[in-house]
Order: C-alpha cells, then structure tokens, then sequence
C-alpha cells in the first residue's frame, strides 16, 4: 500500500489534534517534513478551510505549531493550520541558508531548492488529497522572511488563496541584503529576474486590486530587522497604493520581531482569514 | 548603586511585558536566570499578583513562558507569571539532572542543590522587592516534576501561597522511580528523609485541609509519564480525601506531557488561581 503521508507525532490540543508528518517530496528531491493543526471540525472528516503559515528563517515546521499560539482560537473557528519547514535540509548546500520559498535556477541549488513549486504543487495538493481539507478555501500568513513567502506566493498564484495577511514581512526581498544574498545564490546575477519574486514589484504590476477584501500586515516598532531596513513597510505601502490594493498595516510600538509579538495579534490575523474562508 | 537583577532580555506581549533576569544567587551560589511576565497593570506600578511557575525536567525559564500560552488571559486578569530555571546549571554535577525543587543535604550536591531555599527564601521575595509584584497575592502551578514541585512547596510552606494547580504531577516522588534517584542523591539513602519532600506524605499529614477552596490537576490519558508509574494521580487523590483537602482532578482522554495539553488548560488554572489572588 502506498503511503504518501508518514506519520511523526500527534499532539492533543485544544480539542483537535497537532499532527506532524514526513514525506517523500517528488519537488525537492527529499523528505520534507510538515506540521498541522486540525481542529476538532476536521476529526469528524468534515473537510475544513486551511491557512498555509510561513515561517522566518531558521524556522521549522514546528516553530508557529508551538509557539504562535494559534491553536486556540483556530480550534473553535475550525481552521487548519499548515506549517511547512522552512527549507529543504537533508543536503547541505553553501551560503543558502535562508529559501525565501522560491524555486531556484542556479546549481547546485536548482536540484532541491524548489520550495515555491513543492508548497503550490506538491503540499497543499497532497494535503488536501490525503487529509480532511478543503482545498478550495486556503489563506496563507508569513513572518519576516515567510511574511515575503505570503505575499510573493499570493501574488504569483492569483486564485489560490482567499486571504493574506503577514507578521512583519520582507517587503521587497530584492532590495533588503538577506534577501539579495538569497536571490544572488538561488537566480544568479540578473537582478530582472530577482524582480519576478519580489513583493513590492509583483503588487505594482497588478492590473487591479487582487486581494479586494484588504491586506493585514502588522509590524512592530522595536523590530531589529525593520531598523536594518530588511523589511521596508512602506515599500508595499506605496506597491499597493499604485493599484489601490487595501492593505492595513498597524505599526505597534515596543514590539520587536518574535513570537511575543505573533502570539500577541494572531487572534486579530486568524479572523482576518476566517471572514474570507467562511 | 547595587543591582540585584541583571536585565537580559524584555519581549512585549499583549500589551505588557515578558522579561527574562539573572541575578547572583546567595543559596545556590550561581547565576540565576528567570522569565517574568508583567501584565499591562503592573507597568503602570501598580502591584500586581503572581503565578509562580514551575517547569518540568528539562525545561528552563524560558520554557513555560514560550510554550504555554499564558500571557494572553494573564494580561487580562492582571497577573505576572514568574518562570524559574528547573535546577542550578552552571555547575556539573554526575547524577542529578533533576533537582525536583529540594535542597539537598548531601556532597557534593548540598553547595548548589537549594532550589527550595532559593525559590521561597530568594528568589520571591527580590521579585516582590525589585518587580511590581504584590508578595502577598502569590499562587503556585507546575508541570510533571515542577507539578511535584507546586504541591511540594505549598505544602511546606503553609500561608505562602494562596492557590494551588499542576499538570500531570509526580504526585508521590519517593514512589516514583525518577524521584528516587534525585532524592537518593541529594538526601541520601534514609527514606524517611525522602517523605518530608513527598507531596502525597505531606497531604496526608495535614490536621486539616490546606487549600479548601480546592486544587485543580489536569491530567492528560496518553501520557506516557503516566504509563510508566512515575505521576500516580491516584495516591494524590487518595492523600486528599484522607484529609478532606477538595480535588478536582480532570483526566483528558488523547493528551500527552506535553505543551499542547497545557496550552489547552492553562485559562481553566489561570480562572482557578485569579478566583483565589484577586
């Protein structure tokens, strides 16, 4: 019998279950591993909507699964929650630590990192094959360098998702430094093509508003990386002010980039995407 | 100027503060660290209650603090929750990986080994001196070996703490088989030295009961703790009704040790110590 999924662990959690599983990715060449919340509505086989959650660098599949505390209030909303990894990992490359969920064009990264391609075609597929969800009806939420991953995914795969909202997301990945040392290594030299995963440039190329329900974004003041200017608010301010796509961005004095700050606002982000995902 | 807290590190969350010190410890002669959270009253000065929180084997002080979603209701309630590091780390010592909150009386042990001493005569009464914490208003909480820990200490120390809960504890150290290793070591072979440090010995020697508002336990059914004899919920529930001291222990069908469970039930333990604090 072929099993596509297997199975790691199983948490009880808020009347659901955390599940964690490995498989055999045909995309990246390797076994990825994945989390998922299914509130207590799937359990009963009831297909239910999905939130694809990205996380920053150096996180894993476990990372928003323990510590954003999102659970809670998914549980009685009946949303899933997907946490990939962050990168494939099984094969140690050079100076790419970072994926920023792109598919690479460059070896010897080009062979495993195809992370834009394993989470749209291979993933959320698979997932809603072989578990109780509803494929149709998907949002996608990213952190810092997944905050990128969530708008450059929602913006190249228009249809896909429903929602989208970001915790203090790399806004322009091709003019912050981590993200042209990433696109440098992943795409090679032509910075044209850098642009084609780039938030800010994908958003100013809208023909119209693709996400007319609005854009959460929420960005903490004290952020080290917004200092470092890696993260640029007010580029996707202007991005999406230049075709009239409604972003809120609520910029929080004190708080920094961490997950105090995530667990602090998930709540508001969960019915951000409830409200889309019906 | 004298500094007995040594800053490290401040995240703000749901509208207060979660700030972790390290402080040069008299009765354990190390450098300690704890996490702390500050609840949006407290910031304002105001005197607020405690949760002292204690965690399970292996866990720091930062452990409690990211995993448990707590600070979302404490924040409401106006509750700090102090998160203590499990044992004296900057020395090693063979043998005692867990120091199940006693103060051991045997070399080589006895210099560093006063995690009792330290929680009770130290390190509450700088937090009430240094922290907007009422020392009055304290309740007690733990997890497996810190659940141990919880029932332990507010049994000791009558009128100290004014609530009482745990998760999944080892209810009887001197019976179960992790708790005979630590208190072999750190008190020696006699076992009757061993039941001054045993929750349900101490429970049954109460002349009356010393939490009558009740104690609150949640115990998960798959807890593989629980398989293997090392939590006995059971002679908790006995020692108690021996003394008439009210119990109210929940078994939860699927869940495990872990911060998932937790996560589930923290605001019924939060509810159960504000209804007690104030």
């Amino acid at each position: 019998m072929h099993r596509p999924l297997e199975f790691v662990a199983s948490h009880a959690c808020f009347g659901g279950v955390q599940r964690y599983y490995r498989h055999a990715s045909r995309e990246t060449g390797l076994h990825m591993p994945f989390g998922i919340y299914l509130p207590p509505r799937a359990l009963h086989r009831a297909p239910v909507p999905a939130l694809l959650c990205l996380g920053d660098v150096d996180a894993s599949e476990d990372t928003f699964a323990s510590l954003a505390g999102a659970q809670r209030l998914a549980s009685e909303m009946g949303l899933a929650l997907i946490t990939p990894d962050t990168r494939p990992r099984a094969v140690h490359l050079p100076e790419a630590a970072n994926s920023f969920y792109l598919d690479a064009t460059q070896a010897p990264w080009s062979r495993h990192w195809r992370m834009e391609s394993y989470l749209v075609r291979e993933l959320l597929p698979l997932v809603a094959a072989e578990l109780p969800i509803d494929g149709l009806r998907l949002g996608i939420l990213g952190h810092g360098m997944g905050g990128h991953g969530a708008l450059m995914l929602a913006l190249r795969h228009p249809g896909l998702f429903r929602s989208l909202s970001a915790f203090a997301p790399i806004a322009s990945a091709a003019s912050s430094s981590c993200g042209q040392l990433a696109l440098g290594n992943c795409l090679g030299p032509d910075r044209e093509a850098w642009q084609t995963y780039d938030a800010c440039t994908l958003m100013a190329a809208q023909a119209r508003p693709p996400y007319p329900r609005g854009i959460l974004v929420d960005q903490g003041l004290a952020d080290t990386w917004l200092a470092a200017q890696q993260l640029q608010p007010e580029a996707l301010v202007a991005a999406c002010a230049q075709v009239g796509q409604p972003l809120t961005l609520r910029r929080h004095a004190r708080h920094d980039h961490g997950y105090h700050f995530i667990q602090s606002f998930i709540d508001d982000h969960l019915h951000h995407h409830a409200a889309a995902l019906g």
